[in-house]
């Protein structure tokens, strides 16, 4: 396969429809999902075919365009004051990551000057947020990699790679990038309990590149880093606060407190979409809490004693203190803060 | 049922056969497996049908008992040569709980004493230690739960119950302790990838004895403990080095350096038979590595993607700077060192 073929594309548009690949089957199953609906992209959103912030901003773009065409087609006198009673229910998919309102607050100037049929404006719209992230990430992947060495290990957490983004990754993007030229990077992943986005997404994306990987449980990243196999702790980001403070997956917070415990660096890759600057600080962010089952089972199968009750909190907030490196697409902050990132956002 | 009902012994000698519950099936099945052999009881050890540092210690003086039986029976006048090549082989059955090498070396002097048939001495001999197992374990209960508040929120790692010992436990007999008389503690438990030791074992033995607890993923520990919600991580050990270093299940050292970043406390409990005192520190400790399936499957399922490697180490050291305290059946030490060790194992 060419290089172009393998690339990863978790979202497209094709044959008039929004499809998805996924995400719940990989990697024992490739199916693509057609979703001819606003509805059914939120479904698909909050039940996790897609995921990650980028990757679900621009699945809520597209579902923007869908909800667009069926108000017109319903009425194309009123459909306006009928779409923003979907958007409200699109905006509540899920909570944490912030791409999913910027992608609605992007949308919604272009919903308010659409004359006639909006679904061609609203269309190139969406393709061009596609085509930004997808270039963002490569930006970030080339500003992250010029941190790390080429025999340096990394770890990385949950999948921040093309699955999570339009393609090519926030965190994976850098690895992709780092790996790239001489091959010598050590990769590192959690697990990442419990929907093991690392066994099952993040070892399925680099392989599928040729990047050896090696699994770990997420209980093992702290003694990884003790053994001296890591340099880096590579990751994505939900929501980053205007102050620097970054949700991302359950485990991520950990992983930067023994990170800076060990004298490692913690680096961050996130595109500005992903920059809540309404959020002053970190405790400003929701926290999305998800069904006990997903903890009680693993692999599809019952594993906590009956009776058992679970805290499953899929996200956690890292304070800014202990980032390292925030890398955006308009470049790099060293030890990022609110006054760096509001000069960052400015430019 | 009442208490005596109740409590777990999950190393049994019945029907002159050693009875082990087989913790690979539960919470789901409770199959008691009837050993005959002593190479049968060392790879049940190996196999991880039974496992805790002091439960894999009685099973291993058991299994001499075995062993001296078979060939005693076999050769009368030469069973003492013969038993030696057994006994090396059951010390290989698991390389890091220190508990199995001094089942062996507390039981040979009396091999080398026995005269005639060495069943009987053998056996009471192994009845004593298991006896003591457990008393030690109701003593350790008393004397960890003096730290902790009756409002405390404890975090347990692995299991460290009354399934890891002769019956009662460590961590979790301090748990017990300090949850009787308000019933006011606030428990949770890593549900501790690769096996899930606290989601099928420590969950199941805390309900049937009705103290509520929550299970989190692994990751989870950190943000637990910056949300406040716990006061103390109580975990126990596989082996302690003279110096105060910890062996224990992986996962344990990520949770001491998030408990120390946070303030939070950190206690070890273990009896003496688990203190190493030929280890000067935790280097000395071998770390036994499994096989890649662990983390490849999950709840017998296979969930990474084909072709990706694992890493992993199922214990890891723990430096006794991050350790508070560590109670023992002779008594708690704070801040544990090679001095006050010392003066513990002489007293």
């Amino acid at each position: 396969m060419s290089e172009r073929d393998r690339s990863i594309n978790p979202v497209i548009w094709k044959d008039d429809t929004l499809q998805l690949l996924d995400q719940r089957l990989l990697p024992e199953q490739e199916v693509w999902l057609r979703l001819e609906t606003m509805d059914a992209a939120a479904a698909a959103i909050s039940d996790m075919v897609v995921r990650g912030a980028p990757a679900i901003g621009v699945t809520a773009a597209y579902a923007v365009v869908l909800a667009a065409r069926g108000r017109y087609a319903e009425a194309p006198a009123n459909w306006k004051r009928a779409i923003a009673a979907d958007l409200q229910r699109l905006l509540q998919a899920r909570p944490t990551a912030v791409n999913l309102r910027w992608a609605v607050e992007r949308m919604t100037p272009l919903i308010e000057a659409a004359q006639g049929d909006p679904v061609a404006a609203l269309l190139a719209a969406v393709r061009a947020i596609h085509a930004q992230d997808i270039e963002a990430n490569q930006r970030m992947g080339e500003f992250g990699a010029a941190y790390i060495d080429a025999s340096d290990g990394v770890l990385t957490h949950c999948n921040a790679g093309a699955l999570a983004t339009a393609g090519y990754g926030t965190a994976l993007g850098v690895i992709r990038s780092a790996w790239r030229g001489s091959e010598s990077l050590t990769v590192f992943a959690d697990e990442t309990r419990p929907w093991l986005q690392g066994a099952r997404l993040t070892a399925w994306e680099l392989l599928r590149d040729g990047i050896p990987v090696q699994l770990l449980a997420d209980g093992a990243a702290a003694y990884l880093m003790q053994q001296g196999k890591v340099q880096w702790v590579v990751v994505g980001a939900d929501r980053v606060a205007s102050n620097g403070d970054v949700a991302n997956k359950i485990g991520t917070y950990g992983l930067a407190v023994a990170a800076r415990h060990h004298g490692l660096k913690f680096m961050v890759v996130a595109p500005t979409t992903t920059i809540d600057m309404q959020a002053a600080s970190g405790a400003d962010i929701p926290i999305e809490q998800r069904d006990a089952d997903e903890l009680l089972y693993a692999g599809g199968r019952r594993v906590a004693a009956e009776g058992a009750a679970a805290w499953n909190p899929v996200f956690d907030v890292t304070p800014a203190a202990l980032v390292d490196v925030l890398v955006t697409e308009k470049g790099a902050l060293d030890a990022p803060n609110a006054a760096s990132i509001r000069q960052l956002m400015a430019g």
